[in-house]
């Protein structure tokens, strides 16, 4: 057993990814950020399907389309393969923790 | 945009299962539970594996082979498919949500 929320990562100078578990057909990681925002103009673009949920601090999530997410502990999106977004500001004060499942062809029913 | 941990079912009479995101290869649900476990001699037998994150309350978790974990929000365990396990107690004072991803054929890097 180990814990998302108590044992992080001492040293968040750079945002940490962590592969929890990892099957032929999903993934699970961990991302803690502290004040990380992406890159000024950059956007993932990703192949797989990422179902994330924001689980301390505070994070705005932002899609290509304009879209904007002020997201909150216990916040969860789906989003699509290769529905371009970024994250454009988290907490600066405590850590962000995000779970995140990546994985393949879906039929989600929620979004 | 939905929220895993404010938005909770009314009525936890009974323990409420969810399915947020369902794919051929995997599926993620919530379980909100209050003061429910499992009933007595019975044991989870899953096809699948489960990967599951408690994230608020507590809760302990008892393997067929004697081992007994308390888990407090953040504690995560692997389960892998046909691992007899059960819910021995929840918090009967505030709910307890569990965030699971079940899944197929698995390689996992921690357990």
């Amino acid at each position: 057993m180990a814990n998302l929320l108590t044992e992080l990562p001492e040293n968040l100078c750079e945002e940490v990814f962590e592969t929890l578990m990892r099957s032929p057909d999903c993934r699970i990681e961990r991302i803690v950020s502290l004040g990380h925002s992406t890159a000024a103009g950059q956007w993932y673009d990703q192949d797989e399907h990422e179902w994330v949920v924001l689980l301390s601090g505070s994070a705005v999530l932002a899609y290509e389309d304009g879209r904007s997410l002020a997201m909150a502990p216990g916040d969860y999106v789906n989003i699509p393969a290769h529905v371009r977004h970024r994250v454009d500001a988290t907490d600066p004060t405590i850590p962000s923790v995000w779970l995140a499942v990546f994985y393949g062809a879906a039929n989600q029913i929620e979004s």
